[in-house]
């Protein structure tokens, strides 16, 4: 982990050797991953659980809607949380909010240890690394079928996908290891500034409808219902990337790492 | 002018310390440049003016239609255009396809000129550097009032109006000064890759019909019908860098200059 301060971007946290967030742009990152599934819901989703997102960017967003009424946050890494609390205070959200329970620990034992107490949630929201290192195990099978075991019906799951343009296989990945289980998946983008290209978002919906018009108006800084509905509009070599996916079933270790 | 090669972004055109384009997403910035007025209008424009662009990637695009009949392409420094020739020809048009006069010389001068021979076009492509050296003159009111009496009723033209995050004033700028003539101005984004951030296009329409739908079935490698929609949902805090303009009537140079 390495915080640093650029004139440009404002503090700017690094963990394994990769830009996670900065300050000047990281609202349009967790607005786009929080907003679309939670505004693209028929209802909005009242159980939540986090993976990764140890900046607490996303729980923020989620505990903006008072509809929330648990969230579980499982983290892996408490160092990291503990120096973004510290040296980020404006992108957390609040882990002493009555509605949150912070677990430190592996998110994959969790979902597998969820599912055996039957326990299950509206919408999951995973937000982890790149699949290299510690996320790995969070983009294998097993993960994927526990993800749809608990989930309630109509609920959604959305992973940050990696960038396209230099991780191509990330994406089709994670579409076609959701399609294994999901009714609807879709992808979405959302242009970071930081992260140099368009991010990737892929959401998995148990049953018929997805997640892209916007069911409620809400304005953000970058989101509102029109970026919504914008973010599932595709660009065609995004489509061709999922088309012509070579699917070997193991976890894509892109070139870039 | 500097041309060097890059790992990930191939070959990579400098001009005054800023990197114009690269062989990677290059296609990106042409296709929506092009595509968006070409499809937004109702009839596909048969006369073009192009100014700036001496890679040839407007040019390119533009001569993929076959209802041009006249492109005029204008451009200050022959130079670039020669090297983009040499090194870069898989993007540049083809100047000598009959339809096209080239011209090297002031992009302002030749619209002023044009204007006192009564000359019109349908499309005007405006595809100069950032508003700092040489490219300052086409910022400013008199080019503004030039273009709108050399243009046919029903066109359109686009101007690139740079990075909002990091030259915030120029693209609400472009949007003021279009407004003090046109009847219809949009703006439009284009996630490049190469620039950081998503570009922005200011479109300014002679008439009340603007250019945020497409008309014709198309498909590029990054252009379909659904992303020309989506690329004119604005992200809302650019909407607001419009709202909160002060507008002194000077040409902004951004302070990364």
């Amino acid at each position: 982990m390495v915080l640093f301060h650029n004139p440009l971007f404002g503090r700017c946290l690094v963990l394994d050797g990769i830009v996670q967030l900065t300050q000047k742009d990281e609202f349009i990152y967790h607005e786009m991953f929080v907003h679309c599934p939670f505004l693209g819901l028929r209802s909005t989703p009242e159980s939540v659980l986090i993976i990764g997102g140890a900046d607490g960017g996303v729980l923020r967003e989620v505990l903006t809607y008072e509809e929330v009424k648990r969230v579980v946050h499982v983290e892996i890494d408490e160092a990291v949380l503990k120096a973004c609390k510290k040296y980020l205070p404006e992108v957390c959200g609040d882990w002493n909010d009555p509605r949150v329970e912070l677990i430190i620990g592996d998110g994959a034992k969790y979902v597998k240890e969820a599912k055996e107490r039957g326990e299950k949630f509206d919408c999951i929201l995973l937000d982890s690394t790149d699949p290299v290192g510690p996320a790995i195990v969070l983009f294998e099978p097993p993960f994927h079928k526990d993800l749809f075991d608990i989930l309630n019906d109509g609920g959604v799951v959305v992973r940050q996908s990696g960038l396209p343009l230099t991780m191509p296989k990330v994406m089709p990945f994670v579409f076609k290891r959701f399609q294994d289980f999901f009714q609807t998946v879709e992808v979405y983008r959302a242009p970071v500034p930081t992260y140099g290209d368009e991010m990737a978002f892929v959401a998995a919906t148990k049953g018929p409808q997805g997640i892209s018009k916007s069911n409620k108006e809400r304005v953000g800084r970058f989101y509102n219902p029109k970026i919504h509905e914008a973010a599932f509009a595709l660009p065609t070599w995004w489509t061709e990337l999922i088309d012509n996916f070579e699917d070997t079933g193991e976890v894509p270790i892109d070139s870039l790492y």
